[in-house]
């Protein structure tokens, strides 16, 4: 029996929220503890999910290698990655990767959706890469500690220049081919160009392809055979073993979410004007209950059951199993 | 060959203390990382203290365990067991208890040297003891994963309403019997009522007897068989099994210190007048490189070899054992 892993979900924690992993068959979920968030907050919210995965320890236990995912499985659990979604928890402190990783975190994207102490973002207009020595020194330090360095919402400079200092491979946890879904998006800028993606799977890093709408082929109107088409498009020029789902999920977000996604503490104004609420994801895929969708979707496009047991998951555990080793 | 354990040294750390240690054969050893410290202040203090471990891994070993002191001594390693002086890392969050835990911090002391959010100190003229909800939660959910309460700074009713709300024994890790060493010193609250150490060793309690001037016999003049004798008074009464060597050894502190360690930020006059700078410690024992002194001391006393073996540290070695497994 393969295996089922999500590389991004953001939603609101709750036992419904767990048991739809179970549903769905979900073995590992790399979730977000952090945005905006600086060191005390972040503090805060992965002692929360720690907190989660203990009081909801009969389905839940926290993954901190590729050893615990596969264990989870074999005790029928889905394990909880904990990441951040930009390095603000770090603040300018060294010392707090090692304290994070520590707390179990064990992936972190470098910048969200504005330019930090580590890097630019794809949201900027001018992305400066990884110019800085601090962010330097943090993607050496994630290196040698064991935690993955996600590029999701990263600027083009920032992933290509990552993807050369970072000694081991990196990932787009959730993102897809800009090429393949084009201009009919709003939020162009969250994937990724050719370039960045031929760089980072030449190293050996990997891409999560998401359906959330405003990423995704066709937006809110994506299909699951558009989706699969996306998985062939990409396994075709940069192969199969490089790709997993990465669906970006949010579940029970109240709106007022997107303002604080949008604007955090550093504007008045969002940054992409909120034109509707959240988008809703599609009929396909309306929780993780769903993924057994996505692999029916795959076995129907014809792609090989090897094929589609790495997509939907082999592939991630492989990658964590290796990135959450220390160096 | 028997164990060597200091239950408490507050210096301010580099090399050269590391290697007295080897030099002492001190196989594990209680560092204090945070008197009045905040959550923020203590990560940094913590990451500090794991930074220099893992900088001197050629002869230190972080202990988590009392399977990590075990592998240390066999590896001609100290073990550093890394602890707070007071609830205030803490804050008023629960959950910051798993956090520091993550950390590897293993014994947390209620109380510095004033009431805070978890109990009363032995300097404040009331001691309310663990009356607040907080308190008694903390102590609870150290009991839970594994940190060992130390009642050192706490006042005498702290003390004994700690030993009761524990699930698990208790320790005071530096201080002595105030019965035996009298009213001759400044600052005779730190020691404690033979009620205290009745009540916590009946319980399984260890108490870590001390050479620091200003809480030991004879203050300054304390002689290393006056020190020997309050062992054999302290194991007559309460049991050999439950002493063990709490140096309270501060090295490299710098004289404002005092300031910080007695008005913190907290007051504008220390809680003790500085008369003087901070008093020297005894000729037998002024680095842990003496530790020697200390076995060969018990020895010409007439203590059998398996009671220098616990009181130097075997004692310790199997309550840190049991103390620092989860429940």
């Amino acid at each position: 029996m393969g295996y089922t892993i999500d590389s991004l979900e953001y939603s609101i924690w709750s036992r419904p929220r767990f048991e739809e992993w179970r549903r769905g068959g979900v073995d590992a979920v790399h979730v977000t503890c952090a945005i905006w968030e600086d060191q005390r907050e972040a503090v805060r919210e992965v002692t929360r999910m720690r907190r989660h995965i203990r009081e909801n320890s009969d389905i839940l236990a926290l993954a901190q290698s590729g050893d615990d995912i596969v264990a989870a499985k074999a005790a029928g659990k889905t394990a909880v990655v904990i990441g951040f979604q930009n390095a603000s928890p770090l603040e300018d402190d060294l010392d707090l990767v090692d304290a994070f990783h520590a707390l179990g975190v064990r992936i972190i994207q470098l910048t969200y959706n504005i330019q930090n102490l580590v890097a630019g973002s794809c949201y900027e207009e001018k992305d400066g890469g990884v110019s800085s020595r601090f962010g330097r020194n943090v993607i050496k330090e994630m290196n040698r500690v064991g935690i993955l360095v996600d590029l999701s919402h990263c600027g083009e400079q920032t992933c290509l220049d990552a993807i050369e200092i970072s000694d081991r491979p990196v990932a787009i946890t959730h993102g897809n081919p800009a090429e393949f879904v084009g201009d009919t998006i709003e939020l162009k800028q969250r994937n990724r160009s050719n370039k960045v993606i031929q760089a980072l799977t030449e190293k050996g890093g990997m891409v999560g392809l998401s359906m959330y709408p405003r990423i995704a082929p066709d937006g809110q109107n994506v299909t699951l055979r558009r989706f699969c088409e996306m998985v062939a498009w990409t396994a075709e020029r940069f192969g199969t073993k490089n790709i997993g789902v990465g669906s970006d999920l949010y579940l029970d977000q109240p709106e007022t979410t997107l303002m604080w996604w949008r604007a955090g503490r550093w504007a008045r104004e969002p940054l992409v004007p909120i034109t509707s609420g959240l988008p809703d994801f599609p009929d396909w895929f309306k929780t993780p209950a769903d993924f057994p969708n996505i692999t029916a979707g795959l076995k129907e496009y014809g792609f090989h059951q090897d094929e589609i047991d790495g997509v939907m998951g082999g592939n991630w555990l492989r990658f964590f199993t290796e990135s959450f080793q220390p160096a």
